[in-house]
C-alpha cells in the first residue's frame, strides 16, 4: 500500500515527507494506522547524524499510537480495531528476560543489531514502484508515517477510551520517567526524591515519585516554565539548576545527608554525577534514565559508593511494554496522571521538522503529530 | 601507663617503635591489651604520606584483637577478661544509621572529622614524662601498640575460644570481603559471581559468595599464588587478570551476558570499571569494596547502567561491627571459614616495618603482629 511518511534521506538535513510503499504484514506482524506520534529527542539525535550507528534512508518516529488495521497470519492477541501503543522495546513473553521479573530487556528483537531490518532481514518499507529501493525501519517502529507494520510482540493494546494523542507519550518518554520511579527505583512511601531535568522523562519521574507516595519531590531544571509543569505533576520543591545544585540539595535534606532517591533525566553526564552525589549516604539510590551521547562517561568518585550510595540505570522505565503500558494508561484514565500539559504543540506530519525546531528551542515538552 | 607502640613520626619514613604513655580510660572507654594485630594496606597508605588527610605523630594500626584489661565508668557491655576485636567503624546502636537495617555507617564517632582525637577532642596517647607531647590516634584504634584505649561502642566481644591471631583479621579486611557478598550484595543461591582481586578483601568476598550458595565463583588476580588461595576459599574458576578479563568473563558466563554479581577488591579504578562491565546486563550488581586513591574517579559508561547493571559500594562489608563481627567469628569457629591461610607471616611489633615491606612485595596476604 502507498502512504505518506517522513524519510531521513541525509543526516543533518530536514526529513523529507513523501509517498512511501508499505508491504503487507507477514506472519506475526500487524498493520497499524497511526493516529498520533510524539516527536522525541532520539528521533532528532538520529536525524542529526550524531549517532554513529544511525543509517539512511529510514522512516523515523517511535512514539506512536494508533488503531490496528489488519493482522498477519498467527496473530492472536490483537484484532482489527484495537487501540495500540508502539513499543521500541518489545515483550515476547518467552525469552530469558521476559520470564524474569527483574528486567524488561526483551531479547526477541535486537533493534541495534538489526540496523533497520525486521528480524527476518527484510524491510516492509520501500520507495514506490517496481524495484523501488528498500527504506529501513527505525527502532522497529517507524511511526512518522500514516501506517506501520510491526511485530505483534511490539504493540501494547490499550483502553480504547484513552485519547491517542496522550497515549502516544506512553510509547517512550512518559513511561520511561514513570517507570524509573515505580519499577527501577521502587520509591518507598514517605521518602525524599530529587529529579534532575523536567523534560518528558523527568516530569514522568516526578509523577512516578508522587504515585509511589514520596513525601518530598525536589525538581531541578534550568527553565522556570518546565519547573512550573513539574509542580503540576507533584514536585514539592523547585530548584533552578546551577553548579551548586548538590550543595543546595544537601542543605535542604534531613541532616544534610541528601535524598533517598535521585533521578537523572537530562542525558548530561555532569548532571548524572550530580545525581549520584546528591543521593543520600548510607542508602541513597541514583537512577540514571537519561541517555548520554556516545563516548561520554559518567565520572563517579568511588567514595560516593563506599559510603553507601547505589547507582542504577533505567531503560524504558523498566516497563515490560505489553503488560505495563496498558496499566500506566489506565492510571491516566483513572485521573492519577495529568497528561495534557505534556502536549505543547499539535502538528501535522508535514510539519515534523518544525517539531525538531521546537525541541531544539526547548519550546514546550512534546510536539505531537496528528495524522489526517 | 607506659607501653611500646609503633609511631608514625614522619611520612615516608619507617614507623618508630618506642615507649609511649597511655592515659586511663575515661567514662565509656575500655583499656585493651592487644594480643594480635594485622598489618593492613590502609596503615601503609597513611604511613607513606599519600593520604592527604593523614597526620603525625600518630600510633597506626587498626586490625587488632585482644583482651579487656580494665573498663571505664559506665561501661556495661564489656568486662575484664573479655576477648575483643577493635572496630574502626563503631556501632553506637542509637544513631540514625545504627537503628536502620540498611547501613553500618554509625555516626557516633566520625574518625575523619576528629583527625586523631577522641570525640572529646583529647587523646589518650602522649610522649612519656610530664608535658610530653600528645600523640594522635589512628582510625580510632591505634593497635600497633601493646595496649589501646577505645570507646566501648568500638569493641566487638567475641567467642573467647577463637584464636586472636585469626580473630584480628575480622577487624578489617576479612569482614569487608565477607560482608560485601553477604550484606551489601546479598548474593543469591545458584548465581554466578566474579571477584576481582584476591587479597584479604577479595578472598573474604570469595568465601562470602560460597557461604551464600553461589554456584560459580570466578576469581581474577595477577598472582597464581593468590589465585590458589582463592581456590581454597571456594573459587570455582581462576583467571589471570589482563586487559581482556571482561571479554573472557563474558565468554565464560551463560549466554555471554556476564555475572549476576561482581566484586572489586583492588582499589584500582580501572579494575572497578571492569567489574561494572562484567556484571550481567539486565540485573548484574557490581559491589565496589576496594578503596581508590584520593582524586581518582571510576569512569562508568552510562549504557552499562541503562542496560540494567547496578553499582554499589561496601564499607567494612556493611557489617554492623558489634553485632556482626562476633557472628562472623562464630562462622569461623563452626568451620565455615578457613582463616589460617590468610596469616602469611607472624612478626613482632619491632618488625612492623617488615610487615609493610612484605605487603609492598605482595608477599602473602597478611602479616600478623604477635605481642609478647
Amino acid at each position: 500500500m502507498k502512504m505518506r511518511a517522513a524519510v531521513l534521506e541525509e543526516f543533518g538535513e530536514p526529513l523529507v515527507v513523501q509517498e512511501v510503499e508499505l508491504r503487507d504484514p507477514q506472519p506475526g506482524e500487524v498493520l497499524v494506522r497511526l493516529v498520533n506520534c510524539g516527536v522525541c529527542h532520539t528521533d532528532m539525535y538520529t536525524a542529526s547524524g550524531a549517532d554513529p550507528s544511525g543509517y539512511a534512508p529510514a522512516v523515523l518516529g517511535h512514539e506512536g499510537a494508533g488503531v490496528v488495521e489488519r493482522v498477519g497470519e498467527g496473530v492472536t492477541s490483537l484484532a482489527e480495531g484495537d487501540h495500540v501503543v508502539t513499543l521500541f522495546s518489545p515483550q515476547c513473553g518467552e525469552c530469558v528476560h521476559c520470564v524474569d521479573p527483574r528486567t524488561n530487556l526483551c531479547m526477541a528483537i535486537r533493534a541495534e543489531q538489526n540496523l533497520g531490518h525486521l528480524p527476518d532481514g527484510t524491510t516492509r518499507l520501500k520507495r514506490p514502484g517496481d524495484g523501488g529501493e528498500d527504506i529501513r525501519h527505525f527502532m522497529g517502529t517507524s511511526t512518522f508515517a500514516e501506517y506501520t507494520v510491526m511485530p505483534e510482540i511490539a504493540l501494547a493494546k490499550i483502553d480504547p477510551e484513552a485519547p491517542l494523542d496522550g497515549a502516544c507519550l506512553f510509547a517512550c518518554g512518559l513511561s520511561t520517567g514513570l517507570g524509573a520511579a515505580m519499577n527501577t527505583a521502587k520509591v518507598q512511601e514517605g521518602t525524599t526524591c530529587v529529579v534532575f531535568g523536567a523534560g518528558m522523562v523527568g516530569l514522568g519521574a516526578v509523577a512516578g515519585c508522587r504515585l509511589q507516595g514520596a513525601e518530598r519531590i525536589i525538581c531541578v531544571d534550568l527553565s522556570d516554565d518546565r519547573l512550573e509543569l513539574a509542580k503540576g505533576q507533584g514536585a514539592t520543591d523547585l530548584m533552578k539548576a546551577d553548579e551548586n545544585s548538590v550543595e543546595r540539595i544537601l542543605e535542604m535534606t534531613d541532616g544534610g545527608y541528601g535524598a533517598d532517591y535521585t533521578f537523572e533525566a537530562t542525558g548530561n553526564v555532569k548532571v548524572m554525577a550530580q545525581a549520584v552525589e546528591a543521593a543520600r549516604m548510607a542508602w541513597g539510590l541514583c537512577t540514571v534514565a537519561g541517555v548520554a551521547g556516545k563516548g561520554e562517561t559518567l565520572d563517579v568518585i568511588p567514595r560516593w559508593l563506599i559510603t553507601g550510595r547505589r547507582v542504577a540505570g533505567s531503560s524504558f522505565g523498566g516497563v515490560k511494554g505489553r503488560e505495563g503500558v496498558p496499566k500506566l494508561v489506565d492510571l491516566w484514565m483513572q485521573g492519577e496522571i495529568d497528561v495534557d500539559p505534556f502536549i505543547s504543540h499539535r502538528i501535522t506530519l508535514d510539519e515534523v521538522n518544525k517539531g525538531f525546531d521546537l525541541m531544539e528551542a526547548q519550546d514546550g515538552i512534546r510536539s505531537v503529530i496528528e495524522f489526517q
